[in-house]
């Protein structure tokens, strides 16, 4: 049993403005909310159906569990099916760009992504092939956005997404910046060295024009077919495993 | 100026029931329906504001028109930001499968694939890698679903969605069938052919145990990092470009 208050409040975080103000935001799911407990995260509160704690086992005692009933995790839900609990988790607090702990690594740079779906997805495919800094333009959709957490499948919990300005963090950083473009060398003849950063641009327009100069080697993948592009989660995923074959 | 009761046939077109019943699907946007009219596809109606006609270029006199107005637009629509115009195009026949036009090729097969935007992006990649057929098992999701057309951004027009059971295809295909799994070859080391099927699982349960012994190799992505899985439109993908690589 929660209070309407309390059924505001957690509504309230459905929208980014809230979130910031709050420094909340809300994981859904069995799955993804125990992925968030065995991570740096701080969890603040689990919302549960009756019988759902016993599964996520021994729990820190700063948690605040509530149990509710199956209507009221349908009102505080950001989900038409809502799965058995939700959860409330601290936003980190943004850190300091550390160069040292990216060298000699893969990461990925996100210029103007819009679509929490895609940017959800890139983050589970970036987990998925061990790539753990996601850098994102300002103008990037927000990660703790309850579409981007979903679609993240629980990765969000272990991929660094990092907000911040991408030409001054290219002009810092000295590893080669991957350039994802229609017109570039072939993800089939490029060698991925070891360390580098993959930029992909925005769902319509692409790259912006004052980062184009930043890039050192344009990329492509070459089309075989006759759609105009492909999504940005596909390339992403593709340059990805492109970029782990030779390790 | 459109009435109401062609108001209401048109969302009825929203429905799998309905498309079934009047044989008619719809496409939204102006990119989309013109690569629909340039294909195979027969063109019922097109629904459109003032001054987007002209763009459309000439168009067969069989082709129905019909200028609205924004609101009788956003009542027709499936979108929540509708695009100038939605066309209902032919439903086309469904077709005997023919073996020959498939042989030394690369085909997909889906078997249960459930989320609308997945199949569509699916189709959207299909059509970059040049692959022509997609069979898909019965309980797929409908490959004219305004979703699926939509993240299909087109391709649907020239891409073959085939439903059929799947078992009863791959008993009279030569071809080998790869599966995609999270246990077997790593797609970095399989040599693909020229010719073969890629068959692909449901989101949640995977392939059906009914068509593991099909599989005649099995195949899988290598993990670098945490994720427990991949979307499946991304393994589609990264399959799709590991058998073209060598083309």
């Amino acid at each position: 049993m929660i209070s309407k208050s309390q059924i505001s409040f957690i509504k309230s975080l459905h929208q980014k403005k809230f979130r910031k103000e709050h420094r909340l935001f809300i994981v859904e799911g069995f799955k993804s909310i125990q992925e968030f407990i065995s991570s740096k995260y701080e969890i603040d509160s689990i919302y549960h159906l009756t019988d759902v704690m016993p599964k996520l086992g021994k729990l820190s005692q700063n948690i605040k569990l509530h149990e509710i009933s199956p209507d009221e995790l349908s009102k505080i839900s950001t989900l038409n099916a809502p799965q058995q609990l939700l959860a409330t988790i601290k936003l980190p607090e943004p850190q300091e760009i550390s160069f040292e702990s990216i060298q000699g690594k893969f990461a990925l740079a996100l210029d103007g992504i819009q679509d929490p779906g895609n940017l959800g997805t890139i983050i589970r495919t970036a987990d998925w092939f061990g790539i753990e800094y996601i850098f994102c333009s300002e103008d990037t959709v927000e990660a703790f956005n309850p579409k981007v957490v979903q679609a993240s499948m629980g990765s969000l919990a272990r991929v660094q997404v990092i907000y911040t300005d991408l030409k001054s963090l290219f002009s810092k950083i000295k590893s080669p910046v991957y350039g994802a473009l229609l017109e570039g060398e072939s993800i089939y003849k490029t060698n991925f060295g070891k360390e580098g950063i993959l930029l992909l641009g925005n769902e319509g327009k692409g790259i912006s024009a004052n980062l184009m100069s930043e890039i050192d080697i344009p990329v492509t993948i070459p089309r075989f077919g006759n759609a105009e592009s492909l999504n940005v989660a596909i390339s992403t995923s593709i340059f990805c495993s492109e970029i782990r074959r030779n390790c």
